[in-house]
C-alpha cells in the first residue's frame, strides 16, 4: 500500500469528530494488560480473575448441553428479548431476594457486563452538566462510562456526607459500597442509612456498583443500598437505588454479562436504550451462565473467598514486612484491592515507568482514579490474579523502588533551600 | 409485597431523566416479536434470519473444540482487548480484502452486532443539533441509535443528491447501499460514485451499513462505497467512508458480533468508545464465530441464497396474485425485505391493529422508518423466515386486508363533500 500523504481527499478528523470525544482518554488499565504478555513482568495492576478458579468444566459441560441440542442451539442463535435471557432474570431475581431485595425478574434487565450498566445508566440520566456524586477515588470505568455524557463531578465522602439542595443539587450519585474499587474500603451499614436519608432529602437516584460484593473474606455481609431502601421504601418499584451487578468478579469476566435490578420504570427504559445501543446481549453466553449459576453459584464463590482471602494476607504481609516507612496501605474485608499511599513526594506515575523498565512491575497509579487528575501519591494493588511467590517477590521489588524513591524525595526536600534562605 | 401508593420516597422521575430520553420509544420490531409465539400468527415483520438455516452443526463443534479445551477455555473466559478477537479480526480483514478494500486488522474492530457500531459512531460524530443525512425510509434502528445524540435528521436521495456546503453542511452521512432495510433498493456504482464525489466536495463522513451486502440473489455484485473510496484516496486510511458489517444475517444474530471497517484513526477512537461503553464483547462467540467462518463462511452464504432466493420469489408471485389494483411494491435483488405502497388513503398502522386481530398478520408499518414519522401508506414485508406456504397464505389474507381497506378509502373519498359543495 502506498505510504500515506495528504491529498485532497484528506478530510478534517478534528472538525469530524463530537465535542465529547475530546475526553476518551484510553485506559491505563487496559493499556497495561498489553505488557502482560512480557517475559518476568509482574502485574498488579487489573482487577482480573485467576483464570484456574474459572469453572471451565461446569462451562464446557453448559456449551455441550445447549450447542448440542439443535432446538436450544437455534433459540441462543436466534434475535432474542432485549430484556436478556428470561430464566437468568428469574435466577438472579431469586439470588436478589437472598440479598434482601424482593423483586421479581421485571426489576432485571441484564448487561453486557455492570461496565454497560453505567453506560446506560449515564445516558439515561445525564444531561452535560447535570451534578454526578462520585467519591474519591473511584472506579476508573465509571470515570469513562460517566464521562461521555460530560457531567461535572463532585466528590462525596460516604462516611461525612451532608446534603445540599439548591442549584447545583446532584442529579446522579455512584457508590461501591463493598471492598470498593480501588481502595477496598467498606461504607458501613450506619453510613448506609445516612446516605440513604442524605439522597431521599435531595430525591437523588444512586447507582450501587456491587462488582465486589459477593467477594467478602471477613466479618458479617452488610445489606446492600438496595436492600435498605426497599425496606425504608416499602417495594423496590419506590427506591431510588439501582443495583449494578455482575458475573465478572464470581464467574468469569469473558461472558460479559451483568444485570440492573433496580424500579421497573427504571428497568423499562434501560432497555429502550438497550435497543438502541446494541440490541441484547450474546445469548449463548445468558444461557451457559444460567446452567452454571443455577447448579453451583455458591460452591463457585466458595472456591474463590479462601484463595483470594489468602492471597490478600499474603500481600498485606508482605507490604508490612517490606515497605519503608511512610507507606501506609488499606486492609480489605473482601474484593481484589489494596490501596497505598506512598511516602510525601513519590510521584506514582514516575514510580510507574521506572517499575517497567527495572522492577518489571505493573500497577495502576493513584492518578487514573480521580476525576480531578489527583491521587498522584497512590497506587492500586491487585492480589486475585497472582500465586503466593509472586504477590511476596513482587512486593519486595516494589518496596526498594519505593525506598529509592522516598530517599531521593527525602533528600530533594532535605537540599531545598527554606523559604528565609531562598528570599533572602 | 404490598400495594404500590405515593409515600414521601417516591422520586421525581420526571425530573430524574436526562433530556435525550424523551425521544426513545420501543422499537415498533422488537414489540412485534411479542406476538410471534402466538398461534396461527404469520410474521412478515423482523428482518430475521430462518433458524433452519443457521449453521447449528457447526456451532456446536467450535463450542465443544474451544470450551474443552482448558487453555483455550480459560483464555475465552478472561477480560480481553476492546478491539475483539485477534484472529476474527485477521479474518474479517481478508474478507474485506476480498470486496475490493486493502486493509489490515488494524483497520478493524469488534462490534456488538451492527447495531453497536452505530450506537458507538453516533457518539463520536454526533453533537445536538448535528445535521445527519438518511435516506427517507432507512433502517428504524439506525434512527433509534442515531436518536440518541439528537442530531437534526435530513433527507438523502441516493440517486440525486446535490452537495450544499455551509452552516447546514451535514456531518455525518448513514446509507445502506445494498438491498436497503426497509426498501430493499440498492445503489449504483454510478450513484456511488457521485455521492462519494459530494461526500468529497462536503468532507463528511459516510456509514456505509452492509448488513445485507453478502446476501445478493441476482446480478453481479457492487463494490461497497468503502472499496470505491479505498481506490480513490489510495489508502483505507484516507478514506472517509466507514463500513459496518454483521454476521447477524449470514451466520446468527445471536452471536451479537458485527464490524466496523475504517481509517485507523476511526478504529483507534471506536475502542475507546468500546472500552467505556462495555469494555469489550463476549469472547467465545468471537473464537466460535473465527473456528466456523474460516472454515465454511462461503458455503453458509452458498447455502442461504437459493433458499432467501425462492422467497422472495414466491413472495413477489403471490404480491402479484393477489394484491389489489393500486398496490406498488419492490423487486429487490437480495437482502430479506419488500416494500409495499398501499393504495391511496389507507394507513398502515390502522392496517396493522386490525391485521393482528383479524387476518393475524403482523408486518412493520412504514412510519417506523422515516425520521419525520411519515410513510403511512407504506408497509416492510421480511420473506426470510418464512416457508413458501406461509408466504402464500399470508400474502392473501394481507391482501384480502389491503382490498377491504381500498373499498373503505375510495367509498370515503367519493362520499367526501367537493370543495365547492363544502363551502357552499
Amino acid at each position: 500500500m502506498p505510504t500515506l500523504t495528504r491529498s485532497s481527499f484528506d478530510w478534517d478528523r478534528e472538525r469530524a469528530f463530537a465535542g465529547r470525544v475530546t475526553g476518551m482518554k484510553p485506559s491505563a488499565i487496559r493499556e497495561f494488560l498489553k505488557l502482560l504478555g512480557e517475559p518476568g513482568m509482574i502485574s498488579f495492576a487489573g482487577g482480573i480473575p485467576d483464570p484456574e478458579l474459572f469453572p471451565t468444566d461446569a462451562i464446557a459441560e453448559a456449551a455441550s448441553r445447549i450447542t448440542s441440542d439443535p432446538e436450544l442451539c437455534r433459540g441462543v442463535l436466534q434475535y432474542a428479548a432485549s430484556e436478556g435471557h428470561a430464566q437468568l432474570r428469574e435466577w438472579i431475581a431469586g439470588h436478589m431476594a437472598q440479598l434482601g431485595v424482593a423483586c421479581t425478574s421485571d426489576n432485571i434487565v441484564i448487561t453486557s457486563g455492570s461496565q454497560q450498566a453505567l453506560d446506560l445508566l449515564a445516558k439515561l440520566f445525564l444531561d452535560p452538566g447535570d451534578t454526578l456524586l462520585v467519591t474519591a477515588p473511584t472506579y476508573l470505568g465509571a470515570l469513562q462510562a460517566f464521562g461521555v455524557y460530560e457531567p461535572a463531578f463532585a466528590p462525596i465522602d460516604p462516611g461525612a456526607f451532608v446534603p445540599h439542595r439548591g442549584q447545583h443539587a446532584p442529579k446522579l450519585a455512584y457508590l461501591i459500597p463493598d471492598f470498593a474499587n480501588p481502595t477496598g474500603e467498606t461504607i458501613s451499614r450506619e453510613e448506609r442509612e445516612r446516605l440513604l436519608d442524605a439522597f431521599a432529602e435531595l430525591d437523588t437516584p444512586v447507582i450501587e456498583d456491587a462488582a465486589y460484593q459477593a467477594l467478602r473474606f471477613d466479618g458479617e455481609p452488610i445489606p446492600p443500598l438496595l436492600a435498605l431502601d426497599v425496606a425504608r421504601t416499602g417495594h423496590i418499584d419506590r427506591s431510588r437505588v439501582i443495583y449494578a451487578g455482575t458475573f465478572s468478579k464470581t464467574v468469569a469476566p469473558g461472558l460479559r454479562v451483568g444485570w440492573i435490578c433496580a424500579a421497573r420504570e427504571v428497568v423499562h427504559k434501560v432497555v429502550l436504550a438497550r435497543q438502541a445501543s446494541d440490541l441484547h446481549g450474546a445469548m449463548l453466553d445468558q444461557a451457559m451462565l444460567h446452567d452454571v449459576v443455577s447448579r453451583r453459584f455458591d460452591e463457585q464463590v466458595r472456591t474463590l473467598i479462601p484463595v483470594y482471602r489468602h492471597r490478600r494476607d499474603v500481600m498485606l504481609d508482605a507490604l508490612a514486612r517490606y515497605m519503608p516507612a511512610g507507606t501506609t496501605w488499606t486492609r480489605p474485608d473482601g474484593g481484589m484491592f489494596v490501596w497505598l499511599t506512598l511516602p510525601d513526594g513519590i510521584d506514582s506515575n514516575d514510580l510507574l515507568r521506572e517499575s517497567v523498565e527495572t522492577e518489571r512491575i505493573i500497577f495502576v497509579p493513584g492518578t487514573s482514579f480521580f476525576a480531578d487528575g489527583s491521587g498522584e501519591r497512590h497506587v492500586r494493588l491487585n492480589y486475585t490474579r497472582s500465586d503466593d511467590a509472586t504477590i511476596v517477590d513482587g512486593i519486595e521489588r516494589l518496596a526498594r523502588l519505593v525506598a529509592r524513591h522516598a530517599d531521593l524525595a527525602a533528600y530533594r526536600t532535605e537540599s531545598r533551600p527554606s523559604l528565609a534562605e531562598a528570599v533572602s
